[in-house]
């Protein structure tokens, strides 16, 4: 029995901040804003799961209005809603997500990426996949104002 | 035997116009332009089914010139691709939809929503998901011209 | 033994370049900017397959700094991914995919993108599902700057 879930995460980009992505800290003169870490590509995930089952979406269980969440390392989450989606007897087939930003290059960090969700997820990281595009110098991620991640996960009881 | 449909739509948001997403018309000073309803979340649905058969996609089974599909209430075209599956055997395992809009907050809608989509589909809300988020005030979503619907659907023979 | 994969693709519109989508080459005042031959749809679907078995993205494999792959014809790219999936032991079950873009219209080419896809990826059309819409005049894609390419797949081992 396969379940599909899917997930879309924006964050703006300035400066002042870390950039995490993957729960990786990546050198940049500029970083991502939110009341979390910030982890654009780790909450994409979160909703993919919580997708999949129909649990809700990251807002729900994680208000950005909540202290508690504040700066939380946003792996966290995910074993959270890894948990939720364990308690209903799923587990994680594969994760395929994309990284749509200008810059940096994230190839050199992406093993360490897949390492980081696959130990989330219980997963090896044959099954997770991070890639990671440019929109071309077009729109908001092309004037390097924010940064958009992607995921795709199927999962299975 | 399974099949993975996915679905994205986009409307403008006006003054002027209701605002029905996912079936249920949502209090707000601006609704969303289009030739039917302009339900964002119900086309990408309709468009994620069509795609998983590889039955063409929305703008070919209604088009937007045609004054039959005026204002029309997009569950009936919801409904129309479902059968559409249907006929060729299969059944909707899951649905998983993200928004994506500024405003208004659609939490307080989204069971609702659900329970539409669910009804439409022949499921139960637990196989339906919709999900909602800000784009953190980026581009023509953060500008409040428009919101974006995706939708991911698996079916199953 | 499924697995899902996601990909997305951008690509300016400029004019004094061929606009080729889905391996076939559609009269238009501007074509898509790259350095292959800016295929947005069949890249999208590379990344996809890819992205299905965690092997990489297209940047890693057909790097856009190798003069090898100026000008290059993407349906060898898709060919190659393709080969690199079956080495894993995996089929292509089927592919659906969204076109972002203003103009042209591409109805009438669709038909013809599914058997270039088909035929690169050892399916019939009935699995293979190209899609297009607008984004209703906003953004990027609104303003004919550009275009965006969406796809899903589904793998079998
Ligand atoms: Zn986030
Ligand atoms: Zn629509
Ligand atoms: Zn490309």
């Amino acid at each position: 029995m396969y379940r599909i879930g899917f997930g879309i995460d924006f964050h703006q980009l300035v400066e002042g901040r870390d950039l995490v992505i993957g729960g990786v800290t990546i050198p940049h003169h500029k970083g991502a804003l939110g009341h979390s870490d910030a982890d654009v590509l780790l909450h994409a995930i979160c909703d993919a799961l919580l997708g999949a089952l129909a649990l809700g979406d990251i807002g729900m269980h994680f208000p950005n209005t909540d202290p508690a969440f504040k700066d939380i390392d946003s792996k966290i989450l995910l074993v959270k809603c890894f948990e939720l989606i364990r308690e209903k007897g799923y587990r994680v087939v594969n994760v395929d997500s994309s990284l749509c930003l200008e810059a940096p290059k994230i190839k050199k960090y992406s093993g360490q990426m897949r390492e980081v969700i696959a130990s989330c997820l219980d997963l090896t990281i044959d099954d997770v996949s991070v890639k990671a595009t440019t929109t071309e110098t077009m729109g908001f991620v092309g004037r390097e104002e924010g940064l958009v991640a992607y995921a795709n996960v199927l999962l299975a009881k």
